[in-house]
């Protein structure tokens, strides 16, 4: 918890202190300034389906009216339930019951109720190094210890992992989550291999630790062969799966979920105190799926995407040449690159910002001092038209930050 | 925390006993069920403005679109905040800064964030008895230890409460928040004096304790003067105001929000986990204000509660007569009845639902075993048709439920 005694007056004598405990990763600034900006995991705002979500949301009233406007539960509207359900089956060949599901305000509030339900001040979780920055501002608040598994180009490391849950075991500690995003990491952008995703399930259910597979980018992929979730490959209730409408719909709707075992989403829903996500945009939501309109649409998003990501590959080759490396990711919003040497990080990100571009510097995104020679480019929020400007701008930026 | 160990395999291991973990008090069942019901604290459905939310949310959405379906911010959307500061000004004669503002998820969401950023396992709260059970409920997961003040005509006991800490004190015990419902109490449907107001919050500065104003009735009132708020009458910043759109508008939104010193809000800012509010919904709450819609739509619902408690404080008059006792509520959702000792509560129950009545039975509304003497009868829901026949067949039920 960054409030060290929670205590108001403790606050008050503080005074300007305060700033200190406000989250370092709030949401972007709001979209029109956006444009030159790789930094904020953001959706392209041009692409929102407008019209389509203010039919829905329009009939969704007028039809539903009052159950629309009336409390739903902590559990979510059973509409919009089995249409995860329903995903899940499609997508995963795994049968999941009504009672496996649970949606949330966006999949952070999934991952916070995970954390409330499962971690004391003090306990373990593993993460991947390096993981998704709101993450670990988050343990902050939850006292967790955090030990880091690296990644590398095919996801976590699993031998890392195991050699870790056998020197804890050893140490006595039971870590209560790993938490992963096997496919299209963020900040990472790359995705674990099959064999790695069999080896964490085993691991899991060996070790009884539960995994958190956090989906959130999975249904954008651009090229490639779909990989099985691992979720489809437990048979012991260790895998929970967070997905979430931000990326595939809107990200102003704040409509997740969370799949699980039963007893996990009981837990979760335990420890929730919200009275549950509005059944207005939950059933907006539902009825955009009903209408057929979801599929067609992330069709659209990966046609768009895809072109995105490859103006921006095709833009660093041309302006940034040797400077950088990445591995080209098959899906999600971000590049992972890493500077040469040459560049100094702490001179790039003033010289970037003069030039009126943005990127996420890599350092939040590791428990410890790495990252300082990665920086973070989103490609899906920027117009398309800007991509290739704001990367020459970033190539300058990177001529003047030489050692 | 009602979860023991926090463990999963503990959770697999208890198997069938997990019901047991699930909160008790979860938002009644859809509408079309509580016709006859006078359970749960819910808005009635006939009354909701479907026609002018759905207006609203269209215009939002044509017209501020991707601002709309984009992120926002933890703190949520200026447009609304500021609609909450002129609320405050205009009437508790208080100037509030946007930085003292936050949109939340509900009210509950607000009191969640509250008690997560002030309370650590054992700290003491302070709240009336009886309060609201979602409350009591939620202390479980933060462990708190919950001491209650009684609660008679006029309000929270003052003198009761003033004691109380000096012996905390005493104990060396610091309490870090004081829960009240100071407006049309619920479930007991009394308003706190301006007196005892006035000493609530010169001993919360005196003794150094947050007082937490629920104000989620306050603007339905159905006669009687307006009391000065709480908030109105702090200088030291000691009080938090907290207020919500689900029952002058719809609980189906999830919108509410919280107003206090501006470090109370950055410290529950940074244990909010949930990427904020969602924008479309907060803009539509915010376009069905600048529409000019609230002021008249309150009215007009202060009209019809208020039919619905005199159709209601009727029909127990004249079908219950001497076997039931309550005061009548100035505003708000609730009539309180002290049941005759010749009634037996543990019989009344299923004579009810025999029925076809719901109340809600008093125990869940005390920290201790008191309150079985007590039903909490919600006259806000149910059609104003269906008030005397349900209170006819409570009226049936009280016949057969004789000790």
């Amino acid at each position: 918890m960054s409030l060290e005694h929670k205590d108001f007056e403790e606050l008050i004598a503080r005074g300007a202190d305060l700033s200190g405990i406000l989250p370092s990763n709030q949401p972007s600034p709001p979209t029109q300034t956006i444009d030159m900006g790789f930094g904020g995991g953001l959706p392209a705002p041009e692409l929102f389906p407008v019209a389509e979500i203010a039919e829905v949301a329009d009939r969704v009233l007028r039809r539903d009216g009052s159950a629309a406007l009336q409390y739903g539960g902590i559990y979510g509207f059973d509409g919009l339930r089995d249409h995860i359900s329903e995903k899940i089956r499609l997508q995963d060949g795994s049968n999941v019951e009504r009672s496996q599901v649970m949606i949330t305000n966006g999949g952070a509030q999934a991952l916070s109720l995970l954390c409330t339900a499962f971690l004391d001040p003090g306990d373990t979780i593993i993460v991947e190094a390096p993981t998704w920055a709101w993450l670990l501002t988050a343990m902050r608040t939850f006292q967790a210890r955090v030990v880091p598994i690296t990644v590398d180009e095919a996801g976590m490391d699993i031998g890392e992992l195991e050699s870790t849950l056998k020197d804890l075991r050893i140490q006595g500690v039971k870590p209560k989550l790993i938490y992963t995003i096997a496919t299209f990491h963020n900040p990472a952008g790359v995705s674990m291999s099959s064999e790695r995703r069999q080896k964490l399930v085993e691991l899991a259910a060996e070790f009884r630790v539960l995994v958190v597979e956090d989906d959130t980018y999975g249904d954008l992929r651009y090229e490639g062969k779909a990989l099985p979730s691992l979720l489809s490959m437990d048979d012991t209730g260790h895998v929970i799966k967070v997905g979430s409408f931000s990326k595939v719909l809107s990200s102003g709707l704040r409509v997740g979920w969370v799949v699980g075992h039963e007893y996990v989403i009981a837990a979760m829903a335990s420890v929730r105190h919200d009275i549950g996500t509005s059944p207005f945009v939950q059933r907006t939501v539902a009825e955009y799926i009903n209408a057929g309109y979801l599929g067609p649409h992330v069709r659209n998003l990966v046609e768009a995407y895809r072109a995105k990501r490859d103006t921006m590959i095709m833009a660093l080759g041309e302006h940034c040449g040797p400077k950088v490396y990445w591995e080209k990711p098959e899906g999600g919003f971000f590049l992972w690159l890493t500077l040469a040497p040459e560049i100094d990080p702490d001179k790039l990100l003033p010289a970037a910002t003069e030039e009126g571009v943005s990127y996420a510097p890599g350092r939040p995104y590791f428990t410890d001092d790495m990252g300082r020679d990665k920086i973070r480019m989103a490609f899906a929020a920027p117009a398309q038209s800007q991509i290739a400007i704001g990367v020459s701008g970033l190539a300058r930026a990177m001529e003047r930050a030489g050692r």
